[in-house]
């Protein structure tokens, strides 16, 4: 299997996508190729006695990390992202990986690589910690204002996503609102709750961000706008957290030693609020697997996005996705993914 | 000054609000009308030697918390929430506190006291503790689709909430989005963004839940659903972090001593995450103030919205709202808040 590395992405690039692949070669069986400008590439690679799985694709641009998507996705076609997609749609790899500009991997994945079949517009997806385990939350900010199909669609390609990988074989699809009675919730949500009860899913309805948290769904659907206010509210509190609790154990002498005391149970409760563990956001319902990782990506974020990948594509997920939009209850019949690279 | 509170508001009802009321009545200025069931009312007192300054007012019905709102608010129109909102409409009491269904209190709320001169419809505020200070978010639940032009009213309603309450000269405003950049969020947060940059207000743009939670605004402006999708997501992720904490410091003898001897830093912590410090949710835009505790409200809760509302009176808000709304830029003139009971 190999699996390509956009090396140009990410604040820390390229050093931690090069670490990172070197890393993920060392400990895990794809074949990596990392993807960007071949010199510097190379120069990061020397420093590891340029290890063997990894080889190199020359991208000639870089989109930056705040760059405008709309004109970086049009003009820049020699982009690290653009080489990527283009080697994700010609089967060259199974999976591409970028720490890039979010909007920017999105919008150039779903033009060049194109959607499954049955798929209006890829979801973007996270895996996010529970109290008793984690739950995939989709979409978190690929469409701001889904219609209620794509939001159908979403639960249909979450619904599998968890089979496929979390193992779990009834997945709990929960619909993201602010009350668990069907009435509440604001006029997308009411639009799409009947047509979700009337899907082959295991949907236990209106679901709030306690019940996320708690455990109780493994999967929960909302439109991108809300779901990228939930992950960064989720991020900006645990921040907040850590923050003051440093400063509150700081302020005695008692408290300083208790944190000393305490120092693995801290390191353990870091270890499963951080969303680096899952490796980072899926672009789902594409012809292909993308992942994006956080902006702030570490090697191992990037290597636990390669391991990520070698198991999605192990198994057969689009199939079963396209499999089960097939069956959509109440709905047109689906429609065939762009393929062709049109901007 | 009187203050109403529900006394069948909330899941300890009528014990939490009575004995809310007996602690604020012991600490603070302001007199207390009980209302609901005045037979358990009065027993409820008589546990504490039927203190002074505390008034009951009898109501016959009780709107239960998870009653469907649009019922309730038609039917019930003896109940608690009903009583209290004529107490405040007609000037008995200057305030009214509630921890009951916060649907049906907003509803009764708006319908019976009315709007301010030139708010459509009233916003549902919060004061949320942040790394650096406290931050005002609304809408977080009265208006789950609203116009542009409501959002633009929210804005001004926060800025002269945060000058008024929060002590603030000249609030930092910002619009809740998944960006920084004016083209980022949904379209109704792209279409509202230019009409705030036009309002006198220190408009800082697009803020995501990182900024606010860092301390960099004070008033966060949003639509009812996000808002809401914010304030659950906030409290479930500080009630995940509490148990997974609680759970790795137990797991180790270290870890134990370590939790015992930092004990005082967790106390800290939690006063400054604790929701109930700041006594409740604040219904802004009507003719009266009406706190809307949660539904788990201590006494302590309730004995802080008191204080609250005493601070929010004296300093004469509603008119300052009504004043800036008076000079809101490029709307529609303002219209008269109705003040009928019509449902």
């Amino acid at each position: 299997m190999k699996i390509a590395v956009d090396a140009m992405g990410g604040d820390d690039a390229p050093q931690s996508p090069v670490n990172g692949a070197v890393l993920a070669a060392r400990e895990l069986e794809a074949e990596i190729v990392l993807v960007g400008d071949e010199t510097e590439i190379r120069r990061g690679l020397a420093t590891h006695g340029s290890p063997a799985k990894i080889s190199v694709v020359h991208a000639a641009e870089v989109i930056g990390m705040d760059e405008p998507v709309a004109t970086a996705v049009r003009r820049k076609r020699g982009s690290s992202i653009h080489v990527g997609a283009r080697l994700l749609r010609d089967g060259e790899v199974d999976g591409f990986i970028s720490a890039g500009n979010t909007g920017a991997v999105m919008a150039v994945t779903k033009v060049i690589v194109g959607t499954l079949d049955g798929v209006d517009r890829p979801a973007l997806a996270v895996v996010l910690p529970t109290m008793t385990g984690r739950a995939v939350v989709l979409d978190v900010g690929a469409n701001v204002d889904p219609k209620s199909r794509q939001l159908v669609q979403f639960a249909l390609i979450g619904d599998q996503f968890a089979k496929a990988l979390l193992d779990i074989p009834t997945p709990r699809i929960g619909l993201l609102s602010i009350g668990e009675e069907e009435a509440k919730g604001n006029e997308l949500v009411r639009s799409v709750h009947q047509v979700l009860r009337e899907q082959a899913i295991n949907f236990l309805g209106n679901v709030e961000a306690r019940d996320l948290y708690r455990g109780g769904a493994d999967v929960v659907v909302c439109d991108g706008f809300t779901g990228n206010i939930l992950l960064k509210t989720s991020e900006a509190i645990v921040e907040m957290m850590w923050h003051l609790m440093r400063k509150e154990f700081r302020r005695t002498p008692a408290g300083r030693i208790g944190g000393l005391l305490a120092r693995g149970a801290f390191r353990r409760l870091g270890g499963r609020v951080d969303y680096q563990e899952f490796g980072g956001a899926l672009l789902l319902g594409v012809r292909g697997l993308t992942v994006i990782g956080h902006g702030r990506s570490t090697p191992r974020a990037i290597s636990n996005a390669v391991r990520l990948v070698e198991g999605y594509a192990l198994r057969d997920l689009n199939r079963r996705v396209e499999d089960a939009l097939a069956h959509l209850a109440g709905a047109q019949p689906p429609q065939n993914g762009a393929r062709t690279e049109t901007t």
